[in-house]
């Protein structure tokens, strides 16, 4: 089956409308999809690349465009929603936690949802407890177990990871060597990984 | 008619695809469009927002994922081009001239094409020239009068008026007081502009 990577990371305003509807989408196009989380913070920061926060004329328009993208999506928003959040990374290391132990997507979707459409900043209360007691776990433990080592670490080199692969935003969609950014992208990603892309002219 | 205003700004690489892609797609959804040209680099340097020429990683992807979208779209490209240009402020002032002189549309596409499928970079020879022996001018004429106090006013101008209406790269596209930015939001523009668009919920 075509296959392909969504790397996401929590703090990301345009990735909400991407989590909500990659399942749809790929289904649709037969590819099956493996969730990644990262910290795109760390990337933003070692490239230089700070596209929204010190810059508020593109931060209204972004908003705008979510708001627009989302209802031409049929997604519920509430712009503009709290932003930057200062709890990204524990927010990420709970996602990287859920993804190895099978609740990743599902605590991703709530995450963002209670981000983007409740006002609740993710990564503290009530969006990361309130999440983790709609899934049916202990948000005590869990956290406690996001806080570990092992998976700070595990957050750090699923973001050299990203890196390496040429990752600099989120979301971003991954088919081998093929990059491509943004939740405007993830029908091209999808007709790439189902071989439905128009082949590229060689260059040189 | 609906009707949308095409802000575009020579310099700028992803407006290949909507200078090349526009009036077919105008002419399908049954918008009228105004180009205009403005000059982004201005604006980009008062708001601090350098996207590429400082990031490597980020313009590595910009070429290749303009390759992918031209194949899309059946577009011939060669990347990279030559970026940035050094001579872009006149290329937008002979722009501004044959937009009022009527012959702007077609110079715009062919500096363009000369620029992102020939390497020829924009406003300088044999780019320029050739555009406007092409399109049967005389091109030491036509740049005596874009070099006039007159038409660099005019650039100035609309500039500011793109700076007014929120506009903070290139290519825009304006209905009423919606801003779409990117190639990618060409046809959520047209379907606004149509009336096709998904109402907005309230927000507040």
């Amino acid at each position: 089956m075509a296959a392909m990577d969504f790397w996401v990371s929590v703090g990301s305003t345009y990735s909400y409308l991407s989590v909500m509807r990659i399942d749809a989408a790929a289904e649709a196009a037969g590819v099956a999809v493996r969730w990644r989380v990262f910290n795109v913070r760390t990337i933003m920061i070692a490239q230089d690349n700070i596209p929204f926060r010190d810059k508020p004329v593109k931060q209204a328009y972004m908003w705008r465009d979510i708001a627009r993208r989302a209802a031409r999506h049929g997604l519920p928003v509430r712009v503009p929603a709290p932003y930057p959040l200062p709890q990204l990374e524990l927010a990420n290391r709970v996602g990287i936690l859920g993804l190895a132990e099978g609740w990743g997507e599902a605590y991703l979707r709530e995450t963002w949802r209670r981000w983007m459409v409740d006002g609740q900043p993710a990564g503290e209360s009530p969006n990361l407890d309130g999440t983790l007691a709609a899934l049916g776990l202990v948000p005590r433990d869990v956290v406690a177990a996001a806080e570990s080592r092992a998976v700070g670490e595990a957050l750090e080199d699923a973001t050299d990871a990203a890196m390496a692969l040429g990752i600099f935003g989120s979301p971003s969609f991954v088919v081998g060597a093929e990059v491509f950014w943004g939740d405007d992208r993830l029908e091209d990603a999808l007709d790439w990984a189902a071989g439905r892309a128009t082949a590229l002219p060689a260059q040189g």
